[in-house]
């Protein structure tokens, strides 16, 4: 029985290795991600019991999906399967500087994205669970999708559930006008919310002199409990400087910041809600603060999507790692 | 200007390598192919003008699957763009007896599956053009598909040209009855329709005791000018034997037969067409047999659905060549 | 909970890629492998609730294993988990005739070789369960490991738990009186015996003019219900021929033969145990043996020791599957 | 019919992965590549009409080098095929600081060095085409070639090209002596030269106390209408600062200066002589220059030779880009 | 101090992975070969001591080729080192029935086809040894170097050693007439020829009825004191039938046949004489037929032109090996 | 016959590709890597002969280790081979700030820590040589590898040799305080000692404020000759400062300091030690401080734990090299 159960899509992630651009491929490396499933790994690795809900297509494509996430440790035994409809699909080139990475999502039409309200019991998935995580992902993807994420929440709360929202705007499936009219219903069923400067201010045209206040204007705006902001300073594709900042009632919390080497950045954002949540879940917003921002460093130097790092080596990292190699 | 215009679609073909499944991967092969396409590049291989119209989407896939036509010499200035819809794609498992290779398609909703009648000036493609072919797949890729597939045979005979069609059964995209419906009436306007047995009868709903009478019972029903008629004998998935045989009003004609051993047998069938066509261009249709089944038996032993073999390398083993290593 | 439940060694298996010596690698190909592992995995994609028992050393090579099982969908949570030894390895070349391919262990003194007696509370772990797998190389592994593995029969037979065990005799672990002496008595506990000819004459001395007479044979002597022998026919390295034969009580049963192209060999025989136990759960001997030679059959064309073959494959093979491609 | 046509030879490109020594492969990757065929492929990529001219061996290697042209859209029909000589390769190890990257030779005696004076009809090559551009090093690989590129820059005036010039002086092909007797004459019949301060000084003896007066002094001394001046800063091998400068007549222009980070700056110069021509075609030194560099920013960022950048990315670019994920 | 010498090129072989044609590649697989240098490694890893002798071009190609040498176990200290020439290259295709495998040569004015008489201290080099083996490609790679491969010849009779020359006949370095002018004097100073029947007839125009005849008319009319003949009998490219027979005075010996699944037959032939040598070395002629045909038999199923295979391998086959997996 | 002789273990290295953490992998790079051997390497790249004694399983994996050995130049002559214990190996991942590249160890029992004292005839391995070196790795190994460390240094003292120990502390073999037990008294036959800040505290309890004083400080308190630091600055994993300073006597020597782009730092500070021990060797101490430091800069570049790094190349450094391709 899982403590954190999350909602959304997964894909299967193609990106061209060492460089290439996708006209020059010769192979593609495949990784799954979708950003409530990387929470929930994330959640995992931490060692906590998270579960994952979702639709997948009942063919190899659909199991490689369902297969991963178990691999790293997540309860998978929610998710709806079809025979209809296809698994979405998206590609990465990974740049360097001045060519930024970008997406080409091919994920229109995918299980998830044509899931019928009623599909799930949440009563039933969320007995004995703590938390519920979603992202604005979920209902960018269709209209259906966006009355299922609306079921979940709300069935959340009256489960008792606490309920984080981690905005992820993507222009690419909706407008911001959209993205508002859709989540900011949303947020009244919510007690932690995740963003980013810039996504605030396009989905909810909330914006502030700087960070803190911008958090604080949120909290007060919109009635969460919590507000985390993540901040990227990327002067360069291969090199970052990250950290995140929250503001509880009247209570502004600064975590470290951190310089990255950039493996691989997607799912950095998931795996900070993941920390964030561990936290909370324990009601210590400071300890969820310090362990998102550092797992998610961490997350910048591995492969994929999934953050594989184990509590110990965030703690590690808390403590005050240093760059030797340790033999 | 190209003497021969090929019409369907083109996909990116993604396929685990050395043999695993697609639950294990964690990188795919990618490749380019369509039927239409195949027999387009070998024809271009052989030395033949040839030109290739399709529909593909205006993004890093759809200018991938242009590029890799033209770096195989296939003319590529009649394919219509679009932004709206998306690239296919397909998924091969590679097998081993007792496993049989197997296809994914994720082709729906395909740019040419969307295509629009009157996207194509089919008259100004087919200016200075001898011959034109498509296959059994593009009318089955969607309604729209199949009406353009009519525009495009009605318009080459118009033209002048001479039409072949490979029957090309895909039990994936629809029921034979469909098929028959829509290939029957096709089959008014061509000259040439190559099969295997088990298409003519799913398709077509003709048997005969054998081969041979099979390819006369078409000559005669379907009132086309030549049928001619693939065999493969696939008592195991690494080695195969193949040939083709085929009749022209009373003449019967057999091929040789080849031994091939198996490294991709995707676009064998279309590599035939090409030979064939290759031949009858210029009214040989024993040589077009021979050149149809050499060039196809070479295929089997090269990765992807293109055919890199040069007319030479036909010759050469047409007349007799041996399996030694030439040094 | 699970149905089934096996115990024994999982290893990380380390391969040279396309047939290199070991003495040539600059990369070597990762699996995860293990006699009961295995069977635990093919009977998880056959769609049953299995369990792997086992000691894993706590780092990342022992999390790699036990992350590579539930991936396959097999129950992990009763494995022990130590800091003090190491994770079992094995190397394994791939051949062509006439070299056969060739295995270098690098196990000793891994986790369960130094399992402690009672590390496991098996009423625990048997509870709701209805099968227990072992072979011989668990015993073989050490001394104490032996007498874990009689801890086991002993607890499955207690709790009502069919038993089979399947002899796998390893020359480079044990000898033959060895292994005759430690595995002898163990078949008192045992309702299925799994084993070759070859292997039944070295451990337990016993042979017979032909396959079925000894499985006759062996049902009196050891009075097990059930012996299964499988029958490999290695004329060549890359294609064998591949069947069983099973006696229980005085019935003796013959499956199918295949003809098999091999990409892997390796695992192959614990898939076959897999689905005659799942043939066994519903006391169906006819069914578990055609299901245990075509899941097997199947297992040689899948790189690494895990059957990915699901019970519509397996079927579909039954039912007489041709080698053309599915599309 | 092409607006733009280069001159020179292409070479396969071998070069070891992941930064290995030449003395550590198992295998290379491989690249095509030359000067002038990697301007007009990046012509070709921002949607001009680029030919290139050559001589090629008919084996495979030559066709590869042709084929990987039409790939990227050059018109290759004016390639010369020949049966005698080889084709040039070149192996690149990949450093980093303070190991530089380094190039091994292998091109003596090439297709292209071994050209005969007369080969090619440039009256015929040339209609109705806008621009000719050539770079010191296909003088500088034969005496034969030397000559033929005289031929052509002379065709080209007569037909009333604009042509370039871009220095390129190689030390591991003549002497700077050498290079200066045998370009300064063809500098006579140049519009556009394109240098760095190093080669201007080592070739044609010019300097000057800082890159504005080094192309105003080269611009009067040389009579040509342009120079651009490319300027590289290159503290570390995987990070530079990248930027060029012009003088036309009396005026300078002075391009955007980018941070690159380098996945493979061979080729970044071509591109620049790409996007300067571009813009130069339109009369339009501002445009050639910024798109010129910014072109050449995003090729360090591309594995190969070979700029896969389209117009609109450039622009993008232009019009200031950011490092976030494009989604 | 060697026992064996041998004297001959070896090139940095490229072959495309898993089957590509070379227009296809985007990698090569790299691996270092060379008749003479082939039989030396062979004799190397059966323990004995052996030196090659060549000329390399001193840079990182060159260096690579000595490497790999004294990686296998060769003695390389009398190589020339040179600065004026370039390494040989060559290309392999593997292919698959009915392509036959093939090799592109670019090995055109190397160090040692450009060697100079006088090079080498012969004396100096066969001081201690026993055996020296060279085959017919060293002469046929320049005048040059023929007359080098005469002066080592010579000296090897001079100094006492036994000699052996394989025929190796090259049809694209010389015509069969140039091959025997040059090939029959070098005989005359020849103990042991090994040779196929159809390089017997093409250089020396001898013909027999069967291969027993054809070696004992060798014998007779060379003067030498064994002929060894390799037979391959190859209906498939990927499956061969390789055995050998010799003549020695009066009396033939026909070596054990096999049955081979072919991974990478190049260098077969020379690890065949490796085998031979060994045990003429001890003058036991059968015990050098059984090897060689054994030793090259194994050859067939391992990448690369080297023979990694231990003595104790070779005898483990000869007693007859079975092809279970050794576990 | 050898110059400098090392002794030590030299394990097969195993290391996910790109970045991947050990539980993401599906294939491993494999290198040959330990301590003393990758000093005897860098010393046979420079020119200098080189021996390295070790003890290695007489198998495919120990063979590697010899093979790869003399591969690189290394006399092996002197491993002793046994068929009792096995190869050690090593996991490698490589990491990215703020995540530190780490090591798994899985060396235990291996044969050389298992070594019996007596096994090397250290008279006769020393006969002729100048130089012997060992780092407080081998004695950390195991009691025995301890004693036979012992009697090597005392054989080196006895024959002549001067001594280098490189003072490598590695925490998961064994304590500090055990650290300096077993060391302290292998000093007192040290001519150089070789070791960094941490090491020398953390092993001899020696501080300083600074790199100069402990230097002079540990010549004084341990009455050797030299002793070399090396001082690496990491503020970032894939870029570090890099340098060294030794103090002989009263003299202080500070050598170049250079900034890394990182690749692979393994095996640097082992390189260090040879380029000392080259100068040295001819009573250079700036030489060798010089070379030491330019090498192992140049090592950083480097994949795998060996210096391919010619004497040219650290020369061509020391002149001041820049980063433009040499071309």
């Amino acid at each position: 029985m899982a403590d954190i159960v999350t909602f959304g899509e997964a894909m299967i992630r193609l990106s061209p290795p060492q460089f290439r651009r996708l006209e020059q491929i010769s192979s593609l490396d495949v990784h799954v991600g979708g950003a409530e499933l990387n929470t929930a790994v994330a959640l995992a690795q931490l060692g906590r019991a998270s579960a994952w809900v979702s639709c997948l297509t009942d063919n190899p494509l659909g199991r490689l999906i369902r297969n991963r996430a178990r691999e790293a440790g997540v309860e998978t035994r929610h998710v709806a399967w079809t025979n209809e409809h296809r698994v979405g699909l998206y590609f990465v080139e990974f740049g360097a500087a001045p060519r930024a990475s970008s997406v080409v999502y091919d994920r229109k039409d995918s299980a998830i994205a044509m899931v019928q309200p009623g599909t799930f019991d949440w009563a039933e998935i969320f007995r004995g669970a703590r938390w519920f995580h979603v992202t604005g992902i979920t209902p960018a993807l269709s209209p259906q999708a966006a009355v299922v994420t609306r079921e979940a929440v709300e069935a959340a709360r009256t489960a008792g559930l606490r309920v984080s929202i981690d905005l992820n705007y993507r222009q690419k499936l909706w407008t911001t006008a959209e993205a508002g009219r859709c989540l900011r219903p949303l947020l009244s069923f919510c007690d932690v919310l995740i963003t980013t400067e810039e996504d605030a201010e396009k989905v909810l045209g909330v914006t502030a002199p700087d960070h803190e206040g911008l958090a604080q204007c949120l909290v007060r705006e919109l009635s969460v409990d919590t507000v985390a902001i993540t901040v990227r300073d990327n002067p360069l594709v291969w090199r970052n400087r990250w950290t995140a900042l929250a503001c509880r009632r009247d209570q502004v919390y600064r975590a470290c910041s951190y310089e990255v080497e950039i493996v691989d950045r997607l799912g950095a954002g998931d795996s900070f809600a993941a920390g964030l949540i561990d936290g909370l879940l324990d009601d210590d917003l400071a300890r969820g603060m310090e362990t998102g921002v550092a797992l998610s460093a961490l997350k910048h130097s591995i492969p994929g999507d999934f953050a594989w790092v184990s509590r110990s080596e965030v703690e590690s990292l808390r403590r005050g790692g240093n760059l030797r190699i340790s033999r």
